[in-house]
C-alpha cells in the first residue's frame, strides 16, 4: 500500500509513519512530491494495517496497490478454472445454459419445464426449494420435498442440478440432493454461510449481491476458496441503480472485468435482472456475446400460474428459439457450446 | 391493486382478466380511460396474484395501491411504538445515544470507551463480538468472550447493550448476554435470521441494507413482527450510491419518510456511513435535527490501534463536545434527551 | 392518471377531488376499494394537473397511466423509424458501426483512423471538435478547424460524419459541416440546445444522460421531435452506479426496453462506458447481440499520444478483429450489417 | 501522480515509463514493491499526461495524488470565502435562508410569498423565470417579465434575489435583473454556460448535478473561478440513487466533505430533493445542523394551484414554524443567523 501525506506535513509526522510501518513488519519507502510526500509500505496490506496508518497525524489517505483477494485472483492463478460437474466441463472455452423454473411448485411442472429446456439444449437444471421472499406472507418453497423432486428430475433428464441454500444449517441437507449449491444475491455477504459451503465438498454458484462491487464479489469467493473449496462459479444478476424501469441493472461489463481479474467462470442471470420475460432473450444473447461461461434462465410452462416471479419466466417455445441464436453467437466468438 | 390494460386492448382480454380476478377471490372494478382500461382488483394484493395478473394477455402492468407490509405500517398501528429496554423508554419523544467501540478488542478498551460515553450521556453501549468482514483474513471478533465482556460492562456502567448477531445458530447465545440484538445491514434480508430473532423475546435493532429501499426495510421488520416480537428499532446507516467520496451515502430523508409510513423508532448510524470520523459529528447532529429517535456512534480511545474501522471512530473528547450540541438540538425540536 | 385517496378518507375530500378533475377538463371515475378509493381522471395528464391533484386534502398520491411522451412513443408511431443519412439507412433491420477518434487532434491522425475504420467496415465517422471536459485546464478541441477536417475526411472516405454540439450558439456552424449532430450525455437535458437542434434540419444523435432514466431520454427526444425534426437516434453510453470499477455502468437492458416503448433507432457507445479499451470489444458485441441499431467505438492509431480519452480507444487492428465477430453476430440475430 | 506497474513487469517497460515521465516535463521516482513497482511522477498531473502514461506497456493503472481543482481547494485558499451580496455576508459563520416560489407565476403570488418568507426571516428571495422542464409540454416560466417582477419584489422587500439562467445567451439579460445567477443541477456540466457566468461580474449559485461527485462539483466551480469570478456558492440538492421513495437522495455528507476540501459556502436545497413538502422542514433543519451556510426552500401560498413543483412547496405558516426551530439550531452549533 502507499500512504499519502497531507501537503507540507510535519517531518516528525513522516518519521512516525515510517516507524509505524516498520512496527507493522513492512518496509517503508519515501517519495517526496511537489506538494506531498508519499510513503510506500512494502510487504502486504492487511485491512487493520491500512486503517491504522490512515489515522496517523499528517496522513491524508492510504491507497491499496494489490487486490485484497488472493486465491480468486489471476495474479496468483493465471489459467482459467474449469470445473467438472457430473462430467460437464464448466469454464474455459465451454458455454452452458442453466434453465428451469424459479421455484419448484410440483413434480409435473418441474418435469415439464425440465424436459423442455433439456431438449432445447440446457445442460443444467435450476429450481428453488428454499426461496428468499421480500414478504413474509409469500410462498417460500417446498423445502426438502422440492430438493427430492429436483434430484429425481436431474437424474431422469441427465442434467446437473443447481439450487439455492439460504441457511448454514441447511447446507448438509441441500448438499445431499443438489450437484451445485447456489448462494443468492442477498446472501453474498452472509459470511458464515460462505464458510459452510466452503467446507462442503460441492461446487458453489455464487451470485453477485445487487449492491456489491466486483471486488466484493471476489472477496466473497475468497471466503469459499479459503476453506479449500476451489469449485466456485460466479454469477452477475443485476445491480441496484436509479434506473427503475427494470428490476435490476444488468452489469455486463462485470463479465470481461471479472475475467481480467479472476480465473473463475462467470455466468449471467438475465431473468432476475430484467424481471420481464420480453427482455430476457436479448440480454441472454448479449451475455454470451460478452464472453460469459453461460447463462441462467427461468423457464416455466404456465408462468401465469407460477407461485414466484412468473413475469420473468420465458416460455419453452421462446426459450428454444433463443437457444438457436445463442449457439451461433457462441460459435461467432470462438467458444464451444456444451455438449460440443 | 389495479390492472392497467394495453391501449385499445381486446375486450375478450378484459373479460378474462375480470374472470381471473374473481377466481383469485377479489372483486373486479372496470374504469374505461381515453386510451386504456384500468381494472381494479379489490380485496388484498398478494405477490402471487399481482404477478399472475401481470401476465394475462392485454395487460400492460399491475400497480399496488396498499403497502405490502401491515404490522409495521401506521395504517394499521397509528401511535408511535415506544420500547422499554432495562427501564429506558425508546421511541416517541425520547432521544437516546448508543455509543461504544466498533469491535470488542479487550476488557480495558471496552470499559474505557464505555465509561467515556456514559459520562458524556450515552445510555446504550455498543460493541461487536461477531463482526462481518469483507475479507476472510480480517479480525472477526472475540465471539462469546466478547459477549461476556459486553454484559459485564453494561451491568457495571448501568447501560443497556446492543450487539450484532450474524448467524441464526447464534441467536440464543447472543440473547443470553445482550439486551438488544442487532441485525447488520448485510443481513437485512437474511430471512431465516429475521425469523429467529422474531422468535427470541428480545428487542431487535434492524439496520437498513445498503441497497434496500425503505419499503424493503419495513418488509424485513414485518418478518420479525410476524413472529410476535413487536420490539423492533430501525436504523438508517447509509446506502450505496455513485458518490464514492464517502463510504456510504447517509439517506436522512429516510427518517421522516419512515416516520410517515411506520410507527417504529428509527435511529441513524453516521459512523458506518461516513467512514471518516471528521464527518461523524455533523451527521449525528443532522440526524437528530431530522427527528431520529437516536444515533449510534462508534467511539474508541485509541482508534489508531483499533482492529476494525478505526478511521470512523470518534475520540471521547470530540464525542463529549458533540453531545453538548446534540442536547440543544433535541431541545430545539421539542423532543427530550434521555435521561430527561 | 389515477388519484389514490388516503385510507378511509372524508367523502367531502373525494367530492372536491372530483370537482377539481372536472375543472381541469377531465372526466372523473370513482372506484371504491377495501381501504381506499381510487379516482380515475380521464382525458390526458399534464404535469401541472398531476401536481395539483396530488395536493388536495385526502389524496395519498397520483399515478400516471399513459407515458408523458407522445411523438417518441410506439403507442403513437408503431413502425420502426428508419433514417436516411447520405444514402445510409439507419434503424430497422440495419446495423451500422460509427467509429473514429474521440477528438480531432490533427489532419493526419483523423485520416489514419478514418481509413482504418472504413476498411474494417465502419460506415460513419466520429470525431470531436468541441469537447466537454471536466477540467477547465484540459484540451477542449480544435473548434471550426476540426469541423472542416471532419467534413474533408468524410467526403474523401465516403463516410457520414457525427460530431458533438455543446452550445445552442454553435448549432448553425456545426450543422454546416457535419451530417449528424451529436448531443452529449451532459447535455441531454440542456433543453434550449435540444430545441435548437430540433429546428435544424439535420439528423440528431442523442446520448442518454448518465443519470437519466429511459423515460427521461425519451422526453428529451420529444423536445427535438416537437420542433418537427423526426430524425433522432438514441444512444446508451452507460449510467452512474456504485460500481466504480468501470467508468460508467453500461445498461444494455435499455436497448430492448427502448425498442419496446419507442420507434427510434438505439445505438450503444461502449467506449465511454468502459473507459478501458480491453473491455470495449466484448461490450460492443453484447450491444449488437442485444439488438442495437449499431455501436459507436473510439479508435485511435496512437492512443498513448491522444489528447483525450486515450485509454478507451481501441487500436485499429483490434477493431478489425472485432468487426469480423460483430458481422457474424448481426447475422445470428437475423439483422443486416450495412452495407448489405 | 503515481504510476502503478503490473506485477513482475519488464524492466524495459519501467524504463520507457520513466523516459515518458521526463518527456512530459515531470520528475520520475521509482519505488520497488513486493509484487509491483510504483513510479511517482512529480510536478503536476494533467488529464492528458495521466491518460497517456496509463497506456504504456506494463502499466497497471495511474493514481492521482493531488486534487484536479486548484482555485476551489482549501489547499490553495485556506480561509472560508465570505461573499457580499447587497450587504448580506454569505459564508463563514453566517447562516441565510433563501425562500420563495419555484416559478414566478404572477405579481401577486410572488409578492405574497415574498412577504411571508421575509417576515419569517428569509434574507434572499428565489423565483424561476426560466424553468428547465422534463416535458416540452410543461410551463417553462415567464422569461424577462418574470425577471422584472423578481427585481421589483426584491427591491420592495429589501431582499437579494436568486434566479436560474439556463442558456449562455441569457446571461447578460438575467444579470441585469438578478443579484445572484443560479446554475441548475442539469447544467452543472454545461461548460460554456459556466464560462459565461464566470465572465459576468455577479455572484453565482451553483447546484450539484444529481449524478455529480463532490469533486466534479468543485471542478465545475473551478470553471467559474478560472474566469476571475470568485463569488461562487455551492448547493447540495440531492443525487440519484436506487431509493425511489423520494425524488432525489439528499446527500448531507457532502456538506462537511465540501467544507473539508473547499473554502466556498455550501447551501442545501431540501425541496427539490424531497419532492414532498412534508419532508422538507426536517431536512432543512438537518442541513443547518450539518453546518450548511444556508438552505433554499420553496414556499407557495396556494401550492395546489402552482404551475410547477407545487407538491414540494411549503406553506407560509409551516415555513414560519420551521424558522423558529432553525434559529435555535444555528445557535446550538455556534453559528449566527443573518441578520444577527
Amino acid at each position: 500500500m502507499i500512504v499519502v501525506m497531507k501537503p507540507n506535513c510535519d517531518p516528525a509526522d513522516q518519521a512516525s509513519v515510517v516507524a509505524r510501518i516498520r512496527e507493522l513488519g513492512l518496509t517503508p519507502h519515501l517519495s517526496q512530491g511537489e506538494y506531498r510526500t508519499i510513503i510506500g509500505a512494502i510487504g502486504g496490506a492487511t485491512p487493520e494495517a491500512m486503517d491504522q496508518l490512515d489515522q496517523l497525524p499528517g496522513v491524508d489517505h492510504v491507497q491499496r496497490i494489490t487486490a485484497a483477494y488472493k486465491l480468486a485472483s489471476r495474479e496468483f492463478h493465471e489459467a482459467d478454472t474449469v470445473i467438472d460437474v457430473r462430467g460437464l466441463r464448466i469454464g474455459g472455452p465451454h458455454v452452458h445454459v442453466i434453465a428451469g423454473p424459479c421455484t419448484i411448485e410440483s413434480r409435473a411442472m418441474l418435469f415439464d419445464a425440465g424436459r423442455a429446456v433439456r431438449e432445447a439444449g440446457a445442460t443444467l437444471l435450476r429450481g428453488g426449494a428454499f426461496k428468499p421472499r421480500t414478504s413474509p406472507y409469500a410462498f417460500s418453497g417446498l423445502g426438502e420435498e422440492g430438493l427430492k423432486l429436483l434430484k429425481e428430475a436431474g437424474d431422469e433428464l441427465g442434467m446437473a442440478t443447481v439450487t439455492e441454500v439460504m441457511d448454514p444449517r441447511d447446507v448438509p441437507l441441500v448438499a445431499r440432493y443438489a450437484d451445485i449449491l447456489q448462494i443468492g444475491a442477498r446472501n453474498m455477504q452472509n459470511y458464515n454461510l460462505l464458510l459452510e459451503v466452503g467446507r462442503a465438498n460441492k461446487p458453489v454458484f455464487l451470485k453477485r449481491g445487487f449492491s456489491a462491487t466486483v471486488s466484493e464479489l471476489l472477496m466473497s469467493a475468497e471466503y469459499i476458496l479459503s476453506q479449500g473449496n476451489h469449485k466456485v462459479m460466479l454469477c452477475e444478476r443485476g445491480i441496484r441503480s436509479f434506473a427503475e424501469e427494470v428490476r435490476f441493472t444488468l452489469d455486463l461489463s462485470s463479465v470481461p472485468l471479472i475475467q481480467e481479474h479472476s480465473h473463475l467462470p462467470v455466468f449471467v442471470d438475465p431473468s432476475h435482472a430484467a424481471g420481464k420475460r420480453d427482455l430476457v432473450p436479448a440480454l441472454a444473447l448479449a451475455a454470451v456475446a460478452a464472453g460469459a461461461s453461460g447463462v441462467m434462465i427461468e423457464v416455466h410452462g404456465h408462468p401465469e400460474r407460477a407461485l414466484c416471479d412468473g413475469p420473468q419466466a420465458v416460455l419453452p417455445k421462446r426459450f428454444a428459439e433463443m437457444m438457436v441464436q445463442l449457439r451461433q453467437i457462441v460459435h461467432a466468438i470462438g467458444k464451444q457450446m456444451w455438449p460440443a
